[in-house]
């Protein structure tokens, strides 16, 4: 069972539908790496290929991963020295497949409905069942971009409430699906 | 099944265990409203005594369910009305009681381990067999003060993920136990 995650800021669409890349935002870093620690992923990709989003990323790791911030909050450095930076999905693939000796199968979430979505229980059995590295790409702003959709191996059913309304937060969202893949039974 | 959620900003203790009022984070309300209606929660009380911060959660809220904020984004619009800004959690046990007639049953969360925790299977049997309104009470910063949890009628497992680190966001956190509380089988 070798689940990672990219937080994806690019390529994600807007609320238009226009492909951009979207901002960074500190606390979706800190909940991920949080969640990500909480639930035994190795490693979270933070994707963005704009020069300056990544250096504030890397800015915002650095504080709670070195000196000071290690030293008054020595949990929350654990949690964030699991984040990367990296500029494209390919980036975070090749890091995986360079230690795995293989690529990784890779999976889309969304916030749509989609036909053949792999519901949790049965993504959950598929990581128990193999070696194979996974990982599990989460867009951010209005979600991941056609472009990625078309290349993933699966997608999984998106998170559904009671009632139809379904607009977690990425960060929310990326919690409940980290418990019902990888929490204990 | 009445579950009502309090996100509780004071009594709680900081990471010296002093008694404090912590601050109004934005996205809590956010995430929390939204998770809220996702899983069918009527209300979240959003606790502070501070009379600037209790200004600043209705101007928040406000923005998103008013005028321009309400027409560019009404799935937001749908998830912050129901947000409720009081000064104490007795106010909000008030107001629960004073729709419902009867006074709600009392839990409380922790990430500490606590002895005769409910786990969050007898919970969710609890919120089905019961027609009782329950308030459950979130605390913010390094948690709920002592005095809070010695009044309450029971309190949740924490989440724990799968290796001993459970340092979750209280966002998250809240989005998971709505999820195992109130989430479809």
């Amino acid at each position: 069972m070798n689940l990672y995650i990219a937080l994806v800021h690019y390529p994600v669409v807007n609320r238009r539908g226009d492909l951009i890349a979207s901002a960074i935002t500190n606390l979706d870093l800190h909940d991920l790496a949080r969640a990500a620690c909480t639930y035994g992923v190795p490693a979270c990709y933070i994707v963005t290929p704009l020069t300056d989003q990544r250096a504030l990323a890397q800015t915002l790791i650095r504080h709670w991963t070195e000196r000071v911030g290690k030293a008054i909050h020595p949990d929350r450095e654990l949690a964030l020295r699991r984040l990367q930076v990296v500029d494209s999905i390919q980036d975070a693939i090749e890091t995986i497949e360079a230690q795995h000796g293989a690529p990784p199968l890779l999976w889309a979430t969304t916030a749509k409905q989609s036909p053949n979505a792999l519901s949790h229980q049965e993504a959950r059995q598929l990581l128990r069942a193999s070696d194979r590295p996974c990982l599990l790409l989460l867009g951010t702003a209005w979600g991941l971009a056609d472009s990625v959709m078309a290349t993933v191996d699966g997608v999984l059913q998106s998170v559904d409430g009671v009632n139809g309304y379904n607009h977690l937060s990425v960060r929310c969202a990326a919690a409940i699906l980290m418990d019902r893949l990888l929490g204990r039974e």
